[in-house]
């Protein structure tokens, strides 16, 4: 994960372009992992980070921390969020950094826990980095994954394994989608205020409206989101559309099963997504095309 | 699982190129999955398959067996083979199907179902598929890897993380390692019959013994396995060494904490491994080297 030079520049330069945002400040650092997001916040001059994972990996960071000499600055405590308590003497905090952004945001994130923590902790008027992200819907060309899938199953070793292929393009799968393959333009499912998303907010059902680019066949979707940090002097972001950077994020596509449509440029696209934490296997589809 | 070609080729031969061994007998599959197993069994000319899995896939395989007709032929049970009951009139069976072998043979590999199904239903003389299997070690060369996790971790945006360095070599991972990497011969490190292993056989510790190929750098080892099917008329098996055909095993690495073994053609390095089942990551080399 720390090999995502995309995600982990973005993050440092929300910080460390921001001094004076982090100044004398008191930083949580939300599953703080190996505590790259502490040191950042340190370098940036906070006065007093805390850090807090489940994961053994917080063993190694405080390794880390004292070859760095912030021993004096972070305190890496290991325990579930919402069983912890604060150092003493530390009842709030100024801001909460994180990175918790799950497969087309929701899926296996802790975003959960963030919403946990900022209503616990977060003073009025602190900051949340990051504090806003949108996931966001395309159509895209498959037409090669589908035969590829369809010649598979339809005479595996000499038996029909049909059942396999609709299984698997009802799933949700992580792929590297090339810009050429997104045929429609991107449509927002959600777009999410880190500063006041609630826990019931995590369920939910969005329109789609989306617009063919040419005439093209469309074979599925692509998920993916955008990650902005809105306190900070510069535009800081980043996004994991198919048309950025690379991240370790990937795509997360969904294919229909079996169909494919045909759209003529400029046609519109009319449906709706079911979207559940830890459940975005079970995207719901339904679209209607005007032409 | 079913793209690995040469695994599902291997057990397709070892079941349909040996009828005479499954014709009109009763037939386990232990972790049957999407049935394919069971319905090369059905192919095999048994007279009655049952198929056991705990996951969601088996109702997937449901599906599957109907579309090939083998609803009469195989039974599937979902639940864990130590709780279940075998179908009313089925008191044991001749022959264990089951593709249950993990990352080194052992690491989460359900093997120890295997010895409880073996134990609680197979007949006596009864077969398994496949009854033998065999875990080896290499050297490798691995200098590009290594120089390049030095070069990440040493200054990492200016921030020194040696310690993640450390703590990625101590660790177990899942590579490609070209034929050419592998610097010394292959050693034994637990050959298992697995008609009479016991569950108390799968921890263990063996002793190494590896001769260097040529003057070369050994920064690590690789672990593979060799899998046999000794019942059958033409020797029939498959291996995930280097040195072997693609399978979706891969291979399983284990570097050296930053060292590096310089040896000469010829010599001799003895250690010993420490297997555990459920945490190869474990693995504890002790190396002496006679030169």
């Amino acid at each position: 994960m720390l090999q995502d030079e995309k995600r982990t520049s973005t993050y440092r330069n929300a910080i460390l372009g921001n001094k004076h945002l982090f100044r004398g400040k008191v930083v949580m650092d939300v599953g703080c992992g190996t505590g790259i997001l502490s040191m950042f916040a340190a370098q940036a001059g906070a006065a007093k980070i805390i850090g807090i994972d489940n994961s053994a990996i917080i063993e190694r960071a405080r390794k880390i921390i004292k070859d760095n000499n912030f021993e004096d600055d972070i305190t890496l405590i290991r325990g579930k969020v919402e069983e912890v308590s604060l150092p003493e003497g530390i009842e709030n905090v100024d801001i909460i950094v994180s990175e918790w952004m799950g497969q087309a945001l929701f899926y296996e994130s802790v975003l959960s826990t963030i919403i946990y923590a900022r209503d616990k902790w977060l003073k009025p008027g602190g900051l949340i980095f990051p504090d806003r992200v949108a996931l966001y819907l395309a159509g895209i060309e498959g037409e090669e994954e589908l035969e590829l899938s369809m010649n598979c199953w339809k005479d595996y070793y000499g038996l029909n394994m049909e059942a396999m292929r609709q299984w698997r393009l009802f799933e949700a799968s992580i792929e590297s989608i090339i810009p050429t393959r997104v045929v429609t333009n991107s449509c927002l499912v959600k777009n999410v205020d880190i500063y006041r998303i609630k826990e019931e907010d995590l369920s939910f059902t969005s329109q789609i409206h989306l617009q063919s680019r040419t005439d093209s066949l469309i074979h599925g979707f692509v998920l993916f989101f955008e990650v902005e940090f809105t306190s900070c002097v510069m535009r800081t972001g980043f996004s994991t559309s198919p048309l950025a950077y690379y991240t370790h994020w990937n795509h997360l596509t969904i294919y229909f099963d079996g169909k494919t449509l045909n759209t003529k440029k400029g046609e519109e696209l009319f449906g709706s997504i079911r979207i559940n934490p830890n459940s975005i296997v079970r995207v719901n589809i339904y679209l209607y095309i005007i032409q």
